[in-house]
């Protein structure tokens, strides 16, 4: 099942999206609910981030192929660090960099959206916890990062965290293709089966020292290439099954 | 004026403090309000944690006694990290160790909650966006730093971050006296001038990346002192002119 979360006048609503064409989703988003009258076409719908959170928790360096890279330490556990809510763009909507930064940087994800509360779960039953899936940009004011000497400002700065535009409830997260395009370009090709902790794995062990509640995201890291982006560039998501994410960076 | 968050009947409602007894908070806790009706006294209400964010922002490293003893650089500008939502402790309520810490630590801090939206302040004028000022605790899981080698467990686990009693709008946040103590016994002792950045100085800092909203808390850092605590352990922060935090530490 594809859900979205459009505006709809005024007021955020959650949609379920069939052919072109969205359906009022009637009950408990996280719970039972049921199809309902035809809303809109999807055209005509303007989408919001299809996730309502309390918490984004992100994973870096999960890709083997990003390592080799950059010739970086294999980690043991998950590398995991925050956004902050107002990190949230809409699909469509413009991502930022602002000027304290002269590298900022893309990076294609998928990301999942939680369904129950998830405290200490095992990785066995990690993806049983998770509502859906959906593409994320995590984007990076990359040369804030040495200056720092922590990831703070780098990952956690204002519309950062395009998502969307879908949130898909019948995906496998496991050998899923993710590209991510500038302007058209393929800059980023990964395959989710090169993760070194799989989504599942990455839950469980967030879970170990926070809850997870519904709604809550988890960015599941970037594979190789995401790259410099400038004022103007539109910057496309795909994820294989889910769809095409594409903001348009501007100076914030 | 001292403002209180309590449970009225299973809800949250925002109260004024006067002597002994919390009053309604009539209109618009970030804009216009006055005093209602009285609703009981203080030692009937159970108190919450006095704000109600969509950010927790902290400082790290911000008194010079700390640097000294830790012999740790002059940063160049505040050192920053976030909390999740899920680390709110209520005053009184316990407050948590994980099993996968050995070295579980508190921190006494002076915090402020935001009123206004603030993107974008300047140093001189980050106070007025602000709604008062609180008594806050940052439990840390110390011995996870090194092994992570960043701050996200450490500082971000499940209810690590009590706060209150109660919120003071009319305190000057420069010369404040923090005491921190466990079981009784004093381990912190210092004063908000020993800071290397002001609260609003760090208020200015984080507006330059994010907006704060309101309810948005801003911990500010601690004083030296700050010790192990264990299972069992009562931890009272003590902020002049606010008054005493106390938790009791429990295995989480």
């Amino acid at each position: 099942m594809r859900l979205v979360r459009i505006d709809w006048k005024g007021n955020s609503k959650w949609g379920i999206l069939e052919a072109d064409s969205v359906f009022s989703l009637d009950g408990d988003l996280y719970g039972d609910f049921t199809r309902g009258e035809r809303l809109c076409a999807l055209s005509e719908a303007k989408l919001l981030a299809p996730a309502e959170p309390a918490a984004i928790v992100c994973c870096g360096a999960n890709y083997w192929a990003m390592l080799e890279h950059y010739h970086l330490e294999v980690p043991k556990e998950p590398v995991l660090f925050f956004k902050p809510l107002c990190t949230l763009v809409n699909p469509g909507e413009d991502t930022y960099t602002l000027p304290i930064a002269h590298d900022t940087r893309y990076e294609a994800e998928m990301c999942a959206v939680m369904k129950r509360r998830a405290w200490r779960v095992t990785e066995a039953e990690a993806l049983d916890y998770v509502l859906g899936y959906t593409c994320g940009n995590d984007m990076t004011l990359y040369d804030l990062l040495a200056l720092d000497g922590r990831i703070t400002r780098t990952k956690g700065y204002y519309k950062s965290a395009p998502l969307g535009p879908v949130l898909v409830t019948d995906l496998d997260p496991v050998g899923v293709r993710i590209q991510g395009r500038v302007n058209g370009e393929t800059t980023q090709q990964g395959n989710t089966s090169d993760q070194i902790f799989s989504m599942a794995r990455v839950i469980s062990h967030i879970s170990q020292f926070m809850p997870l509640t519904p709604g809550d995201v988890v960015f599941a890291g970037t594979p190789v290439g995401g790259r410099h982006v400038d004022v103007g560039d539109v910057i496309e998501v795909e994820v294989d099954g889910i769809g095409v994410l594409k903001n348009k960076v501007v100076m914030g």
